[in-house]
């Protein structure tokens, strides 16, 4: 039997825990509730609790190698704390990762979410035939992730991969992060309902504003059915989000010129209602892409790849293969992979 | 003695040849003309010949490890071709890295010119106390190169590094690659001239209009000149070369945050005039930058550095510093980073 790690999905709402065998078998899996009320040494004792018995399960079977951690938010991977997190407030001076270690006596991994999510899809999913690649998890914002020689690249200090704040309109919507025009204040969640908010007030989306007036909840899941049932205010959300990520995909194409790009993410189920528009932005923007891009039949950019020899290259925008698992993979690769 | 190798930088006039140690001396220089109009075949006699006799000097020194030539252009890595370069046309389907090897008997490398120049700099220059970095090369267009370890991040296929071809305004000029606003379309040599003929255009810059009917060449020296004399019109279009060089340095900042990024080529000479508009920009733009820009002291983004604990790192934008000798010391270093 093959060795084995743990893979953690620190939410806010739940704890998911699988045991994932080192050649990539998932080999159960557990969610339990995150207290977070309770505090973080009451999470961190479940946690443990829950990994000590699923990693005695499997100990007959092969060696427990340790667990891998994703949460939202701003890791400092040094020192293993969670320095700004929605999901967890009050844990910034937490010592997450040495707590668990001392618990454990295992060697454990603190990452960002969309980083361990892009590492999973890298191992076993949408990227498993290439070694470098970029992830995009499209949800409330745009998680990031760059991913080199089959480890995620972090940059100077783990910010490497802020996707979301790339910068498509320079006269755009304010940003929480200072800078206006962030591609994640359209295409993501919050972008959709803020878009659809404004088409509302414009009086130009009848559907949109019944819809708003009638469900308890207006969100972005609302916007893409009305989308898909046809209306033109909803669709033209989508294009615009689309478009967005074309803006930005091209760019990440022009600085990265990896092979494969995958858009992950709760929201990247509207793919249909934005992927149109987004190809069509990329291929225009970015010579690269419209050079590389598989199965391209116009003539100028077969001319153009011919021109400059890269024919054979291929540059793969798709989508995520491994749903909401691929950050428990993800997790569990961090312990076979980091030094 | 050190052992040795030669940098070639082949443009389109001349071809400037160095010896370097491997303790980064630069041994000898020598340029001679590059006569494009005897066909390939001369010039890379006369760049072997010169080589020759170069290696052959310093031969009882040191062993003599090869030589790295950059090439402004497209550059197929494996195959060792000028794809595509405005400076040697008809070059397409010369092999020039097997032609040179066949002749000298000595391993040869092929680069494209801003990426040596990276490697210069990351090795001797504004970057030698970091391993990683990316560099500007501010030109007739933008060059732009990664250095990852100390070596040249060349994506899929030699690519990386286009920064030149971010977009910073979605409905800008259009440029050559099909996209609209690229950054190189106002940063640049070209668009600085771009710029300057549609302020004499609109009648706004008289100063401008005047140096453009007197001077045989119209240029962004000039351009420059006439905003370091106070010219408003003038300084108005260095300040817009800024703002987009900080709109383009934020989404790189962004996306790769490493901790020092070099501006170099002819027209960072310029750097008095588009410096200020840059900064403000990317401060403005990167909240890994505000968070981490060195000798910062707005209150602000001290507080966001200190809350998301990332006070220690610095993100460093610099001046180059080895001018046109950068390719000569990165093609050298070429043949001893190279596996």
């Amino acid at each position: 039997m093959p060795d084995f790690s743990i893979g953690v999905d620190l939410g806010g709402t739940n704890l998911r825990i699988a045991a994932v065998s080192t050649d990539g078998q998932l080999l159960e899996k557990v969610t339990v509730p995150t207290r977070i009320d309770l505090g973080a040494d009451h999470v961190v004792d479940n946690m443990c609790g829950a990994i000590r018995s699923l990693s005695d399960r499997y100990r007959s079977r092969g060696t427990f190698l340790g667990a891998g951690i994703g949460v939202a938010g701003i890791i400092d991977l040094e020192a293993g704390i969670v320095r700004k997190s929605a999901n967890l407030p009050g844990w910034e001076n937490y010592h997450v990762r040495d707590q668990i270690e001392r618990r454990l006596g295992a060697r454990i991994f603190l990452e960002n979410d969309a980083k361990v999510a892009a590492l999973g899809e890298q191992w076993l999913g949408a990227g498993r035939n290439v070694d470098n690649m970029a992830m995009l998890t499209l949800g409330t914002g745009i998680g990031g992730a760059i991913v080199l020689d089959g480890k995620i690249f972090h940059g100077m200090n783990g910010m490497a991969g802020e996707f979301g704040h790339v910068t498509v309109e320079p006269n755009g919507v304010p940003c929480g992060c200072g800078n206006r025009g962030c591609a994640e204040r359209y295409a993501s969640a919050s972008g959709v309902v803020r878009m659809a908010r404004e088409a509302i007030a414009s009086g130009q989306a009848p559907e949109l504003a019944k819809a708003a007036s009638s469900e308890a909840e207006f969100s972005a899941k609302l916007v893409y059915d009305l989308a898909m049932q046809g209306d033109e205010a909803a669709q033209r959300i989508f294009r615009r989000f689309g478009c967005v990520l074309g803006i930005m995909l091209a760019d990440i194409v022009n600085v990265l010129n990896l092979p494969v790009y995958v858009i992950g993410g709760n929201v990247a189920a509207a793919w249909d209602a934005f992927a149109p528009s987004m190809f069509e932005e990329l291929h225009q923007r970015s010579l690269i892409y419209a050079a590389t891009a598989p199965g391209d039949s116009s003539g100028e950019s077969q001319d153009t790849a011919q021109s400059v020899g890269i024919k054979q290259w291929k540059t793969v925008v798709k989508r995520a293969l491994l749903g909401g698992d691929a950050g428990l993979f993800g997790g569990a690769r961090l312990t076979t992979i980091v030094g």
